[in-house]
């Protein structure tokens, strides 16, 4: 019994388009540029990505692939593992593509995620071959209806030459109505108009996203499952690194800089920003707005208890847990939740005008408050600057949380200077670690250094750091540093296994 | 023949503050907070600093300054050699102070620009006791016009306990009417409307500046002229830069990503971006509009020969000859130019909507195409980042300038590694020297790293960077280091007076 597509593709010029993942895959071409939708595993294509895989691992070719921000292994690793990726832009996270990226097997541009389309939009990229494109439904005025996440989907689809659809049939009904998908027109003198989100929940464009019909060359059906990311379960350290985060906002609050319900949220994914979220049903706050990138399992669980009001974001990433009810789930939240283009919910415009309050989670943050999101020992990627530089930026109170120490004390997270840098000190306000938080807004660098030190580090590390700072400010400057030494810890852990100096 | 101040002080209710500059510096406490008008040594108080440097020489006292950016020797000079400076925020220039910043003497903070106004409607810094601002007039209404510069003035004005006016009434009288003081109110859902900047001439606010009379405790009069910075003609080696800047815009337009007119342009200080500027009279471009932070010499000179056919900035920065011609010049460019807040012109919703082209100059640069443009070694301030982060994170191209040597080639301005980032390599498209310029865009770090080094190094230093490259490539990454080598030019300087190692 063949499913009746029409229920699902209800314009009449789409249904003579269905193809098998197969032969779409034969369209594409050495050297091509695809952008295909997709953000921490949800939205994006199943079937295509691996007939494409497939396909590479009989014949010889490469392409360039643009998405929203990180696929999954079906995708980002098949594609990988069959070499058949030459360029991969923005945002990753998968295992085996990271190794390939850091043998230098794959180009990788991080590029901020806000940064795209704008990239696109100038042509400073190869133009789009094709969009590769996951689908809820198509309506009958010809739109696509996205499924767990809108990033970067709308250029894709507006500048590619063709388009392929791949319409998930098993993609929860409720999907359609959550987007708000809202396109800048280029850049210039009376060519653009304001962005005019004053209030997040309020819509300000069309539930699917435009296409060109003649563009589309296939459809592809699909009844794929979205595909879950682990739930980390608090541990000790990341609690208490969320006690810290939450107490410095109710010190925000007494200060009169916040009220009860804070101001617009943004958080990263990770099992810190998840501890945080969850002890936010009890830490008193209301009426919370979130206005993220990515809505994670402890959005769906502060909206159950009351304290979100309403959430946006550009994606879902949610655990085995929560993608089982999402059918349910999607029913119960579907006027809390919207999902705007990644260049909408992560633009300066925004996220300035609506003072946001951000915290990202840091690998390596220095004693004068530079950040290091992705480079481990300064050379290896781990995912993606992703969407922590345009919040960091632009946040009314810009926040970076770590451990103090990593790989069971070898590591200290906080360094006499990161090895590499993805926030400066001028980005970013508050370090929070499981020891304590530092509030770095208002004092200079030898001031902010102290303050990291004294409330931040691992007591382990705190006097080699003071030793450092010493030694430093005996040779002065705004920012002392002693240069020889300011990698020493990184290249005694390389030599000894560890950043402890004897 | 005492000068009738009602030509100047239009407003009744203001013409009984009249005080000296001597009796206002006395109402200043020790640990108080001021913020004074002031950027680029035009539009600042002239007499008031200099009365209260001649009090700290007697008293000891120390208060916070806050101003728009750079003030003049008689103010930013002569109150650090009176000791009067505990806390300075968000830029200087000035030799005294910058020596006594990197002494540690006088705490210092080099805050964006666009973001100075946010931390003080936020309440993060301590708030102003005293906003003493120079004006040309006092209108009807009691606004404030302002002279050369807008800075951060009104929200000084509004947020200031008190307020000391010094009436400047030899500044040019067409001063009046030059501004466009538009301010925004705090940031959240529904408090705060989009910035109606949509074309660069059009005016979006007031002429004059509003301040609640009451607040207004004293009116200096002065007639002080505005003070001129050095004008660095352009050497053989400023001018290769501004020629290769100039062949890379003329490559955008051959590519059709840019019109005859470019797009919307912000250009630093210095003699490279006169150099450019000067270059642009013959270069062929038309209709250019600039968008800046300062207008120069070289902007005036491209108003008359008809390239330029508005500019827009937060402050004048001229030479003595441009300085002298004032008065004159004023009256022939009083529709072509436009002052506004520096938070407005340097906004990133103003400079991601208009598709702004910004080039600042570097003070070095490195393989990866990270800026440094403020400390020398990576531990001493030179002036500050000013507003090269808000135009870098935010421009349709971010170009970043430098000659590729400096100190008679004992310096190389590429390095393997910056010894201090202002700017990360995601806010950085274009690299120029006078050997040639480095697209980076569509790149990924390797890639750009071999751009940079072949196209923009001096050839004294290409071997040793192509040296440093490849052992970096030996151990991998995204982006190879030698990181106990990744400093060894600066220590090599440092110990041998020479970046080149033999
Ligand atoms: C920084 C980032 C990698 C941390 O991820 P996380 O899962 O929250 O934190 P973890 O503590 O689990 O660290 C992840 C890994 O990095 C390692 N790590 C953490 N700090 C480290 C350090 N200072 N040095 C070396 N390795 C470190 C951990 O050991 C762990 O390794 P493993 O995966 O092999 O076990 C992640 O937040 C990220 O990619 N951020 C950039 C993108 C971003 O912020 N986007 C914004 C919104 S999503
Ligand atoms: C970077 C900056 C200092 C360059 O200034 P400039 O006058 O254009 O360039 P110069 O080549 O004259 O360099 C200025 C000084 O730095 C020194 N210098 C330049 N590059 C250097 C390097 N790599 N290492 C050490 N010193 C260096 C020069 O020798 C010169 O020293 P001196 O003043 O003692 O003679 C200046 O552009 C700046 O302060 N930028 C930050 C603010 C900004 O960009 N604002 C945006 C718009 S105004």
């Amino acid at each position: 019994m063949s499913t009746d597509l029409s229920k699902f593709i209800r314009n009449k010029a789409f249904l003579d388009k269905v193809v098998t993942a197969e032969e779409a895959a034969t369209w594409i071409e050495d050297g091509m540029t695809l952008g295909m939708s997709g953000f921490t595993l949800f939205g994006e294509p199943k079937l295509f990505p691996k007939a494409l895989a497939e396909r590479g691992k009989k014949e010889k070719f490469k392409i360039d692939l643009f998405t929203g921000a990180s696929m999954g292994p079906a995708a980002d690793q098949s594609m990988a593992e069959a070499d058949i990726i030459n360029l991969r832009v923005p945002y990753q996270g998968n295992p085996v593509q990271r190794k390939k990226i850091n043998a230098g097997e794959i180009f990788y541009i991080d590029q901020h995620l806000s940064h795209v389309a704008e990239s696109i939009r100038q042509g400073t990229y190869p133009s789009l071959d094709y969009a590769i494109i996951e689908a809820a439904a198509i309506t009958e005025d010809g739109d696509i209806i996205p499924t767990g996440s809108v990033g970067n989907s709308p250029i894709f689809l507006d500048t590619a030459k063709h388009v392929i659809i791949e319409l998930n049939i098993s993609a929860p009904p409720e999907y359609e109505g959550m987007h708000d998908i809202y396109m800048q027109s280029a850049a210039g003198e009376n060519t653009r108009e304001a962005i005019p989100i004053f209030e997040v929940s309020k819509r300000i464009g069309t539930p699917g996203m435009k296409v060109d019909s003649a563009k589309v060359r296939g459809i592809i059906i699909s009844s794929e499952p979205d595909i879950p990311s682990p739930l980390f379960e608090p541990n000790a350290e990341t609690q208490q690194i969320a006690d810290n985060l939450l107490s410095f906002l109710g010190e925000e609050v007494k200060a009169g800089r916040l009220t009860e319900s804070l101001a617009p949220l943004q958080s990263g994914v990770g099992s810190v920003a998840n501890a945080v979220l969850n002890g936010m049903k009890t830490s008193g706050f209301k009426d919370i707005v979130v206005a993220s990138e990515v809505l994670q399992d402890g959005v769906f669980d502060l909206i159950d208890a009351g304290v979100v009001k309403f959430a946006a974001g550009t994606a879902l990433s949610l655990s085995k847990k929560r993608v089982e009810s999402l059918g349910k789930d999607l029913a119960k939240y579907k006027d809390k939740i919207v999902f705007r283009p990644q260049e909408i919910s992560n633009h300066p415009e925004v996220i300035r005008r609506l003072g946001i309050i951000s915290f990202n989670t840091a690998l390596e943050v220095d004693i004068y408050g530079n950040v290091n999101s992705t480079h481990v020992g300064g050379t290896h990627m781990m995912n993606g600057i992703g969407g922590s530089g345009d919040f960091a930026r632009n946040a009314r109170i810009t926040i970076f949380v770590t451990q103090s120490t990593a790989k069971d004390g070898k590591i200290s997270a906080i360094v006499p200077f990161v090895a590499h840098v993805d926030h400066t000190n001028h980005d970013v306000d508050v370090i929070i670690t499981e020891q304590g938080y530092a509030d770095l807004r208002g004092l200079a660098p030898t001031q902010a250094a102290e303050r990291i030190i004294e409330n931040c580090m691992h007591p382990d590390y705190k006097q080699q750091a003071r030793d450092y700072l010493a030694a430093a400010k005996e040779r002065g400057g705004q920012t002392p540093h002693v240069l020889e030494k300011a990698f020493s810890w990184h290249t005694n852990l390389a030599e000894k296994g560890t950043m402890l100096i004897k």
